[in-house]
């Protein structure tokens, strides 16, 4: 398996959560201490630990440990992989389309011919 | 959780994997009978059905069967719903940068006038 499809893999994965969502939608706003990302959650903190994890391991954000707090930020580059491969899918079935209007105009001519 | 929320769970779900991604991949430029789906891959054919199971779940797939062949078709409007969640975040991470500018630009104005 190729690079771009094992980073789609573990970012697709990486979203498939509703408390990873959660926790992106939070950092596009800017950083935030994992204390903050944790408090609306009713989960033990190794298990939201889990989770920060994973979006890491996806490469969706970053942390950095300064003392005893440690910050996460948000990375845009890999959502611009996941956009690209929805613009991808989005141009061929669009191009579909296009194809049948162009057969659909090129049948209509024939039959204005006739 | 609301609808919204187990929709894009399932959906990234079923995008997690590189052969749910391929055959969507192949039915967005058009219908196929699964046999012909099934071809590329070195899997059992349960395995593979329960690939085609997992995209009909997302609904990003529909299937249909007339005598013994089952045809699966692309369903664009679950793709729309990522799209959606990816412009959201792409959004207020502009946001972010337009207020950071905002700010600088005030800032210069300020400093300009002392």
């Amino acid at each position: 398996m190729d690079n771009y499809n094992a980073s789609l893999d573990t970012l697709f994965h990486a979203l498939a959560d509703p408390t990873r969502r959660a926790v992106v939608q939070r950092l596009v706003k800017g950083p935030a201490p994992v204390k903050e990302l944790a408090a609306p959650y009713d989960m033990a903190l190794p298990s939201f630990m889990k989770h920060i994890s994973v979006l890491e391991e996806a490469g969706l954000i970053a942390s950095k440990k300064q003392g005893r707090v440690r910050t996460c930020t948000f990375n845009p580059d890999k959502l611009a992989a996941a956009e690209k491969w929805f613009d991808d899918q989005r141009t061929i079935w669009a191009s579909r389309f296009d194809n049948l209007d162009t057969l659909l105009t090129t049948l209509q001519g024939e039959t204005d011919e006739t």
